[in-house]
């Protein structure tokens, strides 16, 4: 930890309560999607052994949304994730213990008995999709690295985050039910196979191609463009992008019948 | 305000913090269904002139869902509620000046300038469906009504409650598309168009009665008894129940195609 980043955690451990409330938190599971395969991304905590969440503090004069954007955008370099609140966790003993002497002591804060910090903790859950090859991973002040996970290979994580992590997923797969939300993960230009595969791994089942291709084209704001897929031998199959217009209409009025 | 309500919100006032958790509260929309009328339960705080959704304070050491079913309970009489939590609602400004000297001193307390009353408050939204019949409304001490009203007809609520109703309302409809949420505000028999009329109240459209039943009765958890309604005059329909245990399942698996 270099000079300014003591100083910044040493604020925040004997001045946090200045200005931000008490005992909440956010919790943000940042997904994204490559090579076919659904990632999310975890911090290593310095003093830890398990991964976590990117998570932060809520000022006392912001929204949780804000607060969410804020964490999104330090660990990210994003400012424009589509961002969705899911549920508060709220068990009295979720960060019981967390926060202990030894963790403090070795990078040199003596923390008192009564810090904020010691104490009970709600979280609010949030879910980013991201565009992946836009984001710049950057770990805090209090972990080492923040890096990409394969989502099946995530193992234990901090407190109640596999939890979290859980309840995101389920939140996801219903609400593609009626949102079109998927689409944010996306590059700008994409093949219907891709959306597909994406849809397929976000609902954990396999989907019929007609169907599939016949609804998705149905909620009109699909363009296929001229350009075809790249790198293909055979038979490329042409790429689509999305009309953002006809798209946020779709975000906001919900999907006729669903996927 | 007798003696005993008088004490009761002076602990309140002046010791709630040492009891509660600061800057945060649940506000519940209690909905019910009577006469084919979508009811809310509603309470008239003493010293405002607008109505309010039933809320409370989160206890240091229990969970929101406590904190909702305790306040539930204490306004209803009911204990075994269908409650879901829908969002927090965290606008810095929601809850300024709300808590005015004029209010405290009507009522005979001195309110210190530092009270953990005056302080921003965040809340958490959560939706009960009762059973309007079971239901005995009861009042606060802050209160002087605890009534049902009809949803259309309830004007200017106090804060930003009528915007909690409308996410409560959006958020049941979602659930709506695929679990059978809605059957926790029916009696034990009702028969299919009761059943037709309660859906489409809550998703506020037409729809189709054949299409309604075939999937409705597809479902599995539906099952017609021997007996039919009463006081009606020609052909009287069925009654249902539903097997709990099917409906259980149901509501925690989803529904296959949704409504």
């Amino acid at each position: 930890m270099n000079m300014q980043e003591q100083e910044d955690w040493d604020s925040i451990v004997l001045k946090g309560h200045e200005y931000y409330l008490p005992h909440l938190s956010v919790d943000c599971v940042v997904l994204g999607f490559h090579h076919n395969q659904l990632k999310v991304l975890l911090l290593k905590p310095k003093q830890k052994k398990n991964w976590a969440l990117p998570g932060g503090f809520v000022k006392k004069d912001e929204t949780l949304e804000d607060a969410a954007y804020r964490t999104l955008l330090e660990r990210t370099g994003l400012s424009d994730t589509y961002l969705q609140q899911f549920h508060i966790f709220s068990n009295p003993n979720r960060t019981k213990h967390y926060r202990n002497d030894e963790e403090f002591e070795s990078i040199g804060i003596k923390m008192p008995e009564e810090n904020w910090l010691r104490k009970r903790f709600l979280t609010v859950g949030f879910y980013a999709l991201v565009e992946f090859s836009k984001v710049v991973p950057m770990p805090n002040v209090l972990s080492d690295q923040c890096e990409w996970w394969d989502i099946d290979g995530i193992g234990e994580l901090i407190l109640d985050h596999n939890e979290i992590l859980e309840t995101a997923q389920k939140s996801i797969r219903l609400q593609l039910k009626y949102k079109p939300i998927g689409f944010n993960l996306l590059p700008t230009k994409f093949t219907l196979s891709e959306l597909q595969k994406l849809y397929e791994t976000l609902l954990g089942k396999k989907l019929d191609r007609g169907n599939f291709n016949r609804k998705m084209l149905s909620y009109g704001f699909l363009i296929q463009l001229e350009e075809k897929k790249s790198g293909v031998r055979h038979r490329a199959p042409y790429l689509y992008s999305f009309d953002i217009e006809q798209y946020n209409l779709a975000l906001n009025e919900g999907l006729n019948g669903g996927i």
